[in-house]
């Protein structure tokens, strides 16, 4: 399979085509953090991006990006997460449909936050071959355009404007940071960092109980994702040929990180920071808490990348 | 006692003498806060400030303004709040002392902060007698400055900041709202919206539970807080007769709020602004909930007073 890479312009359309539509987010500094570590870091606040998350980059220059005639049919995905909330309202921005797949054992604030945004649900049993079944199924009836949570060209290229926005206000970065569950992300910020910066090396940040990325990468060959063990509940996914090739060639380390960092990560966020944010943010930072020698002294962005959390059920209140 | 009202000019000395020194904080928006409420709300993070909260504003200027010799000795207060905390980083940032007479009963992470920021604890028995004649003993035994946490003309000018800074970048709103405790940000927000907006009304939001501000500005002469009872833990003192006059002159109305809407706020802020306030914080945005009516249309600016919270013990894990 031949994996057509975005390209430069690519990436400055996908800019051009979402402004307005999406937020362009903080970049939020703290001082004790910086001591800590003994680095400087740079907070991307995706949490604060429309729906919680930065799927809503993609999510929009994906439906943008149809021609109007396939526009007018909706959208389609299966996800349980950020990405089906970022495309419901994605497709109600353009005044089309959206329709998702969940498994029916999705929890009840995803499924009222995807309906929040007009995105009508259709359940299915809670495995990969029953959601892409009932997918394929959606898709026949109503023709929609089906909208990948990653491995799609224009969510890759709508994904890489984050790191743009953070090389427009900073050029002189040594790393810039980003957790990994499929590559959508990672992909996107690879390319900016390669088309838009010099010197930036992009580091990829994973759980260690769901470490596939890590093994593909290191292996050079896709592993999938199997059972995954990791509050860090985006990042359950797998690579796909499209983000495994691009990361590979941009790519200068992935860090597995352990839960115990990802909770310590979290919560200093959380008291350092005063912002909320879900476990899958927290890994990259947790990277810096892994590796502490890699960044002494290097200036480094750090993408955090949702803030759609169940404040009831916040890790550390277990202890 | 003839009250002297701080200068237009002293605001703007305020302003330059703190400058760098304090974080100037973003002011975050939430499309859908603006749509639950139908109008538009500016939300001013202070809980983003050093220290986590405005104190820091007032306490800076306060230690900033003293005289090389009386600096010298270090300054003292009496608080087991985020003004100690304020106080301490302050006087470390000046290279003096900070002397905080705190409650023996204090939570151990508020007496941490204090140390971490390098002041010293001394304890009292935990009324206000008793922190009264403990703090005129280190006083006599030091000779360090007294700084009151609102009962201070450098504090009410340092808080001002926050307002004015807000009025820097909104000009035409209809109203400001801060959270009434002592007055002494509402007391600066009163004079910046005096001095430096034509047009802006300033309302003052006070948990019912401890109403005295409320009750004083209604009858006229200064009830004292007597066994207030809120979870906004910083709204617990009494005007002073500095604060009362010049709120008194300046208010538009002073709305109580009820416990509910206190953690309803709150809990809306972590969850559509996804940042990390403490309850006092919430208290402005609960005054909305209150009398939605009142703001329908309004241009509208809140002080997000601070981010300093208990994460175990947030309020809303006990439902």
């Amino acid at each position: 399979m031949r994996i057509d890479i975005p390209s430069v312009n690519e990436l400055i359309e996908a800019q051009h085509r979402i402004e307005g539509k999406i937020k362009r987010t903080p970049i939020l500094t703290s001082l004790t953090l910086n001591n800590i570590f003994q680095c400087e870091l740079l907070f991307k606040c995706e949490n604060f991006q429309k729906v919680g998350a930065f799927k809503f980059r993609g999510a929009t220059n994906a439906v943008l990006n149809l021609p109007k005639d396939r526009l007018k049919n909706g959208v389609a995905t299966h996800s349980s997460g950020n990405h089906a909330a970022a495309l419901s309202l994605a497709a109600q921005n353009a005044r089309t449909k959206a329709y998702i797949v969940m498994p029916k054992t999705a929890p009840k604030i995803k499924q009222e936050a995807v309906r929040n945004y007009g995105g009508e649900i259709t359940f299915c049993e809670p495995n990969q071959k029953a959601r892409e079944e009932k997918l394929k199924e959606i898709v026949k009836e109503t023709n929609a355009e089906f909208i990948h949570p990653y491995d799609n060209h224009d969510i890759i290229c709508g994904q890489s404007t984050c790191a743009k926005e953070i090389f427009e206000e900073y050029k002189e970065l040594d790393y810039i940071i980003t957790p990994i569950g499929g590559g959508g992300l990672l992909s996107g910020t690879c390319l900016s960092a390669k088309y838009f910066s010099g010197k930036t090396k992009v580091v990829a940040a994973e759980p260690k109980g769901a470490d596939d990325a890590y093994r593909s990468i290191r292996d050079d060959k896709i592993y999938p994702s199997v059972n995954p063990q990791t509050i860090a509940d985006g990042l359950l996914t797998s690579l796909s040929e499209r983000t495994f090739t691009i990361i590979k060639e941009n790519i200068d380390e992935i860090i597995t990180v352990s839960e115990e960092n990802i909770i310590t990560a979290m919560k200093m966020i959380y008291e350092r920071m005063k912002i909320v944010v879900e476990p899958s943010s927290a890994v990259a930072l947790s990277a810096i808490i892994t590796k502490p020698e890699k960044f002494k002294g290097k200036k480094i962005a750090l993408i955090l990348t949702g803030g759609n959390v169940d404040l009831t059920n916040l890790p550390w209140l277990d202890d």
